[in-house]
């Protein structure tokens, strides 16, 4: 029931393209839901999808458009006759759409926009960056007014017949426009028909300036268990609301984002698979370089002690163990900061709350791991001096690993750049070069004393 | 509007109390949302928190309870007293509740029980894991019956008065308590009032299994743009619904411990700044200790080859920077792969597919890696028997990451371990050792030849 076996339906609709029956191919795509649909839809070539979209139901084909990936619409829409594909965008969210047509030619989304029933839903929406409150929003939310009635706004919900997932939380406006109060569908069921709505409305509404980035929107949603949250102009006029659905997919999307730069890629855009091999390629060969070159650091450092190297060649045993170990510790530490960060859990205004704490979660580790080196040295018999050496030296970079974790995706996030960016690969990177210097001072000093 | 100054809210608060005015204290708590009071109350101390407490409403405090961490909520608890709490359990909501009472004594939790004016609602849900669909469902959602009219369910949530979160999607069960059918509170109140309900409902229902992990249901959710998911026992029968502002908390919190593993610490149960540095040094000494033992590995392999390093001292000078390259592709890869399969974008039986991607992708980048790491050997005036060998084992080291970096959370995912622990750092750390043997081998082979 769940797992719909799509690749049976799959074999299905090929088998009636084949034999010519459309007819039967489009009645089977149309008795799925629609993210079964937009799955199915992607695992066919463009000339079967070109074939059977314009034949659907233009509300499924809308659909199957805003569950694929953007480019992928794109290229089908590139083989679609333009009426065709208008009678498809009237029948798409705003929202949706608007994120269609940022994705065409500025030619081709002129000729739609002037075949669509209400372009002036769609065309404010192009404006926002796709990732902003703007971008999230939806212009067709039912709005209602302070002076209507409960009755009024009821008839006006039987009349527009709205989408279920805009009705939930409905807003209500003041004669400017301005954003004025909330009340839930089942408040305005519940109410004594005759009530002005201003006089049974919430006045206490959570809301967003349009150009708020969405994880912040995605953080109050969250926050606040939110279903609908408006979007207003610099004015207070209310100009979008933002539905929960849309906010799932950008936690699910942000957090994507974060694990893949957190692995030193550049996040991909669409499913895995889906990916071709030369565009992984892409995403990852810039860091990979990037980090090979601040790398060679190291071997600068191994150069520079060369000397010391070779009058105790036991001190090479230890080097990758000694970078490796100040790696995990910095890693271990911007991973928990730059969740924290994604969470809002920091006060920006506090930086020095977690330069402390990881000072203290360091020292501890640092001891640790340097009473567990020292012992795993002298079984290497490599004698008291080196052993020494290897603690003391794990000691000082373990706590240097954890401060640096913790001041890098801080102070990236200050200088706002995305702090995932200077963690896992690139963080390690430093702990490299930087531990190797400190191990052979440490050498320099204890293996000089004796 | 958006952020509430807490701290000046906090400053009032104790003001207050100090002057023992704890109605004023009381009323100015109460103005505040949910969230926003348990973020206040979790900065008070104990002794604040116990007076304030029973004085709030109780589904004030209830509230003020399940946003706090569950062991915050259990420390307070034990200084309530047991009739305080028993009321202010009672207007929990029944799944939170149970996760609440998870955290206390037996013995406490059967004088709670005993004390609940409907402790049936409770009960049930104290069996099932909190990650799985019976953990996250409530049991209080209002169920309908297929020979009900419209005008009696409407009847009966006039009567009722469900949570609004309760009322979006209604469930409908046969005379055996089997789930049948669904309708939104919208084509309810817009359907005609004598109507069966069996004959204006939606079939077709989406339900999940009472054992089904939450982050299976979290996906369903995401996919379908579900706001309320029932949950059903293995007869089929309707044993509670998953509403959607409880899937944000699982899909935020399942990142939040994804991005932490990855970091190669245990996930912290606590937002980070609450969690004191004892608990981060013990959720993370135990996989640096681990990681430390297997990086030895290195240490073996290196003495292994002391010879060969002996001979071409100018080799040891791109051991960091070799095993860098290999943990950052490895890295690169597994993040990839692990978010495809919390997305459940992998198919469990095509396992070849991202293995041969990989593949792909891993020649293509230790191509292009070999020809950079040549030219840098060159420009270091190694000679070209050590650049060649660089380039040569840069190459292989790459792909070997790549094709590790593939197999192992797949792996992992066979065996049913969380696909997080075998990556970032563990994937690093066993990068390193086979990666330095793939090193001299290749030096063993390409110098020889000369």
């Amino acid at each position: 029931m769940l797992q719909v076996t799509l690749d049976d339906v799959l074999a299905q609709v090929r088998a009636l393209l084949e034999q010519g029956d459309l007819a039967s191919a489009v009645a089977l795509i149309e008795s799925l839901r629609a993210p079964d649909q937009a799955d199915l839809f992607s695992e066919l070539d463009t000339a079967e999808q070109t074939a059977l979209l314009p034949q659907l139901d233009p509300g499924d084909s809308a659909d199957i458009l805003e569950e694929m990936a953007d480019e992928d619409a794109a290229r089908l829409i590139d083989n679609l006759a333009l009426d065709d594909l208008a009678r498809i965008v009237d029948a798409m969210e705003p929202d949706e759409a608007a994120d269609l047509l940022a994705e065409l030619q500025e030619a081709q989304v002129d000729t739609i926009l002037s075949q669509l029933e209400d372009p002036n839903e769609v065309r404010p929406l192009l404006v926002h960056p796709q990732d902003s409150a703007g971008g999230l929003m939806t212009s067709s939310h039912l709005v209602l007014r302070r002076r209507m009635t409960v009755a009024d706004a009821l008839d006006a919900i039987r009349t527009l017949k709205p989408d279920s997932e805009e009705i939930y939380q409905l807003f209500i406006v003041d004669q400017h426009g301005k954003l004025s109060g909330e009340i839930s569908f089942r408040q305005l069921v519940m109410a004594a028909p005759s009530a002005m709505l201003k006089d049974v409305m919430d006045q206490e509404v959570i809301s967003v300036p349009v150009g708020v980035d969405q994880e912040q929107v995605a953080r109050l949603v969250a926050r606040y268990d939110l279903l609908a949250l408006p979007v207003v102009a610099d004015d207070g006029s209310l100009v979008g609301v933002i539905t929960v659905d849309d906010v799932i997919d950008v936690l699910v999307q942000e957090a994507t984002e974060d694990i893949q730069r957190l692995g030193a890629s550049e996040p991909l855009d669409k499913p895995y698979l889906e990916t071709t091999a030369l565009t992984v390629f892409r995403k990852r060969i810039g860091w990979l370089l990037l980090l090979f070159i601040t790398e060679t650091l190291t071997g600068t450092v191994l150069r520079h002690f060369e000397e010391e190297l070779a009058t105790v060649v036991s001190l090479a045993f230890f080097i990758p163990l000694l970078i490796g170990t100040g790696g995990n510790a910095g890693s271990q530490t911007t991973s928990t900061i730059i969740r924290a960060l994604a969470l809002g859990e920091m006060d920006k205004k506090k930086v020095f709350k977690p330069l402390w704490h990881e000072l203290q979660v360091g020292l501890l580790l640092g001891l640790g791991m340097g009473v567990v080196a020292y012992g795993r040295a002298l079984l290497w018999h490599t004698g008291s001096g080196v052993a020494l050496t290897v603690a003391a030296a794990i000691f000082v970079i373990v706590v240097w690993a954890n401060v640096l974790g913790s001041v890098l995706p801080l102070l990236a996030h200050k200088l706002k750049i995305d702090p995932t960016v200077v963690s896992g690969p690139a963080m390690t990177t430093l702990v490299d070069a930087t531990g190797l210097f400190i191990y052979f001072t440490v050498a320099g000093i204890v293996l000089s004393l004796k």
